[in-house]
This record gives structure tokens, sequence and C-alpha cells, in this order.
């Protein structure tokens, strides 16, 4: 079978089963969640096995460690795999609600009503946990998927689908609302990204590469999961000590995440006073400073001149570029220019200045006095997330289960025409 | 200077705008929108002489009666047009209103607040009204637009777009919020396609060729206004007089639009006695008559034979399609294969076999006992509508204010770090 046609089959199986989806009771859905968590702790031996086959071959390929890390499945990750499913079981279900609902002169009833969205295909990186939640997340919400993971945790995903399809069976759904690409040729992006007639919806969760291959190639909607190149910007009436922790934590605390801060901008009027205190900081947190000519200035030997190619990178790494602007307005057009639109804050005791950056900065989440590293599901109590969009039309910021619905119109009437 | 660079200028010089109208307090647009009125009517002769110009050149190009109707704003269509404007300017602002707001356990307020969604580009048909209403619809949502009419209006819309631009600049705003392809050249669309650095959306209203090349060339999000290939199910409990009025309705009244209805499906058991019947009705009516073999059975030699492509057919015209089904799941399946779930019908005095139908059938809008014609932002009482999407992500039906804009969370804090 060649891709395009092994792609295609999977993908209208995949929406077979979500039409079925669409018209049950949500609450067989969570009986079906229960059958998952159920099959996956049966099946445990065996896909850790799977997975351990997935992560020596990856150490022989020499894949790096932290990749190596997040492939694997044994210890802690397997069970908090299992606990997810079951807190998502428990999370209520947001199909069914009545968005809106009114009567009109006429006397037509139109209700707005939660609906799933249908069948959505995700293509992700080669997390194996990953497979799980966003299976788990979009069978609650009453949508099919078609999943695929990176090449490096094939094995690991086919064992992991192959629990979820029989949990969907014990519990008298079709299995089939569960697709695993079976094949870890990299075609299979683009003949997904064709499937219009099937899919009707693509999240691209991973590099740049992938994303701008997806958002060429698809002719269906896509929610991009793009980069993170968020900031912090240091304004005049700033505490330090507290733009201190904050930016620390931002960097430091995991710095190979989205919402990591990759540029902090230090207003002019402090860059004497906050510079040379933030660079001993960052540089005793193991913190490689890349600065414009006036942060080389300030932090002397512990900075090295950051390139224009610095200030549009998202290191996910122990790099912090470090630019001193005129004032707040550069300050949103630094972000303007090099962001991602994605998590951007301001640390500052003035709140005027704080409600005109937070007006100005067009991004998915502005902070003022925060680290950026709230930006998360779990964090804005959604209880789950899929990801987080870097798009701004139906989903931006931190998707949650209601991000993974759509809605239709409901009309009653008692046989009104148009006049 | 050639089309792409064209294009690429003023793309950018919309997004420059945009920004600034992001920022921007929406009372100081509800100032411009009655500017841009009163600039309408100073320069309504020069708006109607360059329409006349556009309505000759049709003329002599052969295009069709009601394609030069559509084309005119001489008359009424001048006067409610601007109108329109008037009460677009009149409707609440929905930009600012705060969608949820919560104090989280760490003491961080998170606050999910409605945002423009930045420059949008629109795509349509040969009626330079739309000029005007979607433009001044994307103004009062704080977005700049990007204007692309169909090139028999386009002296039309050069007039229209100068006379909105001069009423932005009396009101102290960025003209180049309003931007109008100044080219015919069809070329224009895909290179609007291809600026997703300055355009946030697209939103193609047209022909089904217009709507795939922007679907295939687009790199940004999309909101299809496609086909209405609208059905109506007329159930074994149906009211026979009640089915008549509304199926007459729903394909006389105004039969060029997207909610018209395109195909009738009749219950088995009532095929006999309420077939005739609609079959005289409609002929009364003037509309030919395309049925299956049950239905030219049935209304003899006033029914022609069906071809496979009738059923996919959006007529836009006094044409209409006819099956006899099984039943209701059979009807539901006739218009998964081939509607474009966009409004349908069953009309039934029974409620159990109504609710099962609105449950089951995947459309933006679905009817119990009522006319599809009633799917509309007005009729919806959303006061003014962009078009009608055929999309499940982000807007689906009727796309009011609200549906032209987009949110972001901010997040307010004194100091928090994540641990």
């Amino acid at each position: 079978v060649n891709t395009v046609d092994l792609i295609e089959a999977l993908a209208k199986r995949a929406r077979a089963a979500g039409r079925s989806l669409a018209s049950m009771d949500p609450a067989r859905m969570d009986a079906a969640l229960d059958a998952i968590a159920l099959q996956l702790e049966k099946h445990e031996a065996a896909i850790l096995a799977a997975n351990e086959l997935d992560v020596a071959e990856a150490g022989k390929n020499g894949v790096s460690a932290p990749m190596q890390q997040r492939l694997k499945l044994a210890g802690k990750t397997f069970a908090s795999m299992v606990e997810g499913v079951r807190q998502v079981r428990a999370l209520p279900n947001p199909l069914g609600a009545v968005l809106s609902d009114i009567t009109r002169p006429n006397g037509l009833k139109i209700s707005k009503v939660r609906v799933p969205i249908g069948t959505i295909g995700i293509i992700y990186e080669s997390r194996p946990n990953v497979t799980v939640d966003a299976g788990v997340l979009c069978l609650k919400t009453g949508n099919a998927v078609v999943l695929r993971g990176g090449s490096e945790s094939f094995r690991s995903n086919q064992a992991l689908a192959e629990a979820m399809r029989a949990g969907l069976r014990d519990a008298g759904l079709p299995e089939d609302a569960v697709q695993l690409v079976s094949t870890t040729d990299r075609t299979a992006v683009t003949a997904l990204c064709h499937q219009s007639q099937y899919l009707d919806l693509l999240i691209p969760r991973g590099g740049k590469g992938l994303i701008e291959t997806v958002v060429r190639e698809a002719r269906m909607p896509v929610i991009k999961h793009y980069d993170g190149i968020c900031h912090l910007y240091v304004h005049q009436d700033a505490d330090f000590a507290m733009a201190e922790r904050v930016i620390l934590n931002a960097k430091v605390q995991k710095p190979g995440v989205c919402n990591a801060v990759e540029t902090v901008l230090i207003d002019e009027a402090v860059a004497s006073t906050f510079g040379p205190r933030l660079v001993t900081a960052l540089r005793g947190a193991k913190v490689e400073v890349r600065g414009d000519a006036r942060t080389q200035q300030i932090g002397g030997g512990d900075v090295v001149a950051a390139t224009e190619e610095d200030w549009r990178t998202e290191y996910l790494d122990l790099i912090l570029s470090v630019a001193v602007v005129p004032g707040l307005d550069a300050a949103v057009e630094h972000i303007e220019t090099y962001g991602s639109h994605h998590s951007d804050g301001i640390i500052t005791a003035n709140e005027s200045a704080a409600r005109d950056f937070l007006r100005k900065v067009d991004s998915a989440t502005v902070y003022w006095n925060a680290s950026t590293r709230f930006t998360d599901g779990f964090e804005f109590g959604f209880g789950a997330e899929i990801g987080i969009s870097t798009d701004k039309i139906h989903a931006r910021g931190p998707m949650g289960l209601e991000e993974l619905t759509s809605y239709k119109y409901v009309i009653v009437g008692d046989g009104q025409v148009r006049s």
C-alpha cells in the first residue's frame, strides 16, 4: 500500500467513527476513558518493552540525551500518563452546552450548542505520552483523532494506540476513532495535509520546518503551535528583586519549553543599575548572556555579542538575549518585530505603564509582574491542554477541552417562512 | 510595479494601520464610521458615475442580467448601503469585553479579553456594496482590511474605498486601515494568499474555483464561505400544508442565495400522498423538479430525471432536486454525502424524530419546522453579517461582529514564579 492510499483510508475510517461519536451521549465516552486507563495498565509491560526498543534505537542513532529523556515512558511518566487519562475523564464535558439561546420576534428559537469539531489530525514530536494525552482530549470532546507522532517513538505509539483502541472496544465504541499513522514515511505528513474531505482540523506541534510544511500543504484549517520567543521588559519602575527572580524563573526553571523567556529588554533608565545585577545573577545560574552593545558594555566580559539572528531565536536552552531599549514603546516595537506573539511581560510598579504595555503588545498571553512560564492549560485551570496555539483564529494561547469543540445553531420553529 | 510587490506593500501598510487601531478606544472608531457615512454621501455623485461606467462595461462584456443587477448602486442600494454604515456604528462594540476572569490559588489574575484579529483580507464577488459592508464591519471591530472585489466592480470599489479612507482621515485615524487591491490582475488573489506576515485571516466569498484557489495557496487561516447545498426532509409525521409552505419559501422567495433549499427529501411513507401535492405546487411556482426514479413515478411528466451531479449542485435558480428516502437515517446519510453542511431542516410534528435529526445532522444550522432562508446574521439578531461560514473552526454559520474578533489573556501578578 502506498502512503497516500494508507493515509486516505485511515482518515476515512476516523471520520466514519467520528460521525457516530458526534451524536453519542458524552457519558459513554467517560466510560470509554475508564476502559482506556485500564487497558493501558493491563498492557504496561508490552508498552514499556516497545518503548525500550525505541529508546535503545534512538541511542544508537545518536539522538540527543534530552530527546531520549522525552522518549522514555518508564518510571513516573507511565503512571502519570495513566493518571492524566483519569483526570480528563473527571473533567466536566463541554459538549451540549448551550452557548446562547434566543427567541426571535417571529417565534423562532435559536440555540447555539457546543458540538465536536469532527475529526482532528495531530502531528507531534517524539513524545509517546502525547499519543495518549492528545488522543484522550480529542475523544473526551467527541472527536475522532488521527495521530502522527515522531518516528523515534513509533513502536511506543503503536502499543499505546492499540491499548486505546482496546479500551474503546471494551466500552462498545468504534475503535476507529483512534487512528495511528502506521508508517514512518515522511510523506505521510503531506498526505495528511491533503485529507480535507475527512479531517476537519490539523494541529501541528513541533519545529519550524514541520509547521511550515503543514501551513503550505494543508487544505483544511490548521491551528499552529509555533515557537515561543518570549520577552520580559524591565521597566524603569521595576522592583529589581522581583525582576531578577521572575527572569531567572522564566529562563532557568525549565529552559526547553515554549513559555521560557528568550529575550530580556531593559529600560535605558535602569540599565546601569539593574543591568550588572542581572548579568551577575544569570551567570551565577550558568546562563549564557548574549547582549547588544550597551549590554556588553554593562556586563563586561560576561556578555557575548548578540547577532540579529539571536533576537529571532527560540534557544530552548540556558542562553538569554538581552537588549537595552530607550523606553516602553521601543520595547513593544522590539517584541512586535522579533517575537512570536506567544507570552510577553512587563515588570514594573507603575500601573499606567503596565496597562499601556498589556494593551499594546499583541500576544496570546501578556503578563504584568509574573513569569512567562505560567502560559499553560493546567496553570490556567483548564485541567488539561492539547498545546499552546500561536494563532489568533479559534484558539489563542493554551488550548483546553473547549477549544477542541465547535458549535452549531439549532433552530426550532412552527412553520416560519421568510418574507 | 508588479502585482506581488503591490500586494505586499498594501498588506504591510494595512498591518501597520491595524496595529494602531488595536490599542485605540473603540469610541474613536464609531466617530470614524460617522465620518465614513458622511463622506459616502458627499461623494454620492462621483461614486454613482464610477458605478455607471462599471455597469455599462459589464453590459458590453455580456455579463448576465442578475449579475448586472448586483453591480448597480443607483437608487435604493446606495442609500441602504450608507444606512448600513450607521446601523453598524450603532451596534455595541464587542472589543474589550472580558470573556472570563479568574484568580488562581497563587494569586495570579487571568482575564480573557476580546481584541481585534488584526488585519483581514476579504475576497468577494462583483458587488460594490460589499466593499462598504465588509470594510465597516472590520473597522468597527478594530481590524484593518484589505479588500479585493470582483473586477467588474473595480471603478465603483475605488470610489467607495476613497470615501472610506477620507472618512478615516476626517476622524484622525490612519486611512491605511482600508486598502483596496488596485489591480484587476487575477494573480493578486494568489499574492494575497502569500502575505501571512501581514494578514492574520483571509475570508473568501464566491465561487468554488476561487475558494479552492485560496484554500490551496493560503499560508494564513482562512474562513470559507462555500456553497449552500441545503436540504429539507419531509418526515412521515409532517403537516403537509406546513411542509409545502416552507419548501416553497425556501426555494422561491430568493433562489439565488446560499440559504435557499436545493434538495427536498421525502419520506417513503408519505411519498404517494405528499409527493404529488408538492410537485404540483412547485410546478405552479415555475420550479423545475429533478427527481429520482420514485419521484418521477409520482410526478409523471412534471419531473425530469436527476443525475448524480444534481444532488451535489447549488442551483441558485428555480430548480429543485427531489428524492424519496426510506426514513430519517437515510435522509441524514444523503445530507452527509451530498450536502455542504450549511443549513438543513426537518419538517415533522414528531419531537423525538426532530431531536434525532437535529443531533445527527452535522451542519452549521439545523432546522425543525422552518425555512432554511433564516440562516442570516440579521435574522439571527446579530445586527450585521460579513457572511456565512461553512467552516467549523472559529466561526460557523452567520458571522457577525464577535466572529471578527480574537482574544488575549491578560495576566496580572505580584512577582509570581513557577515552581
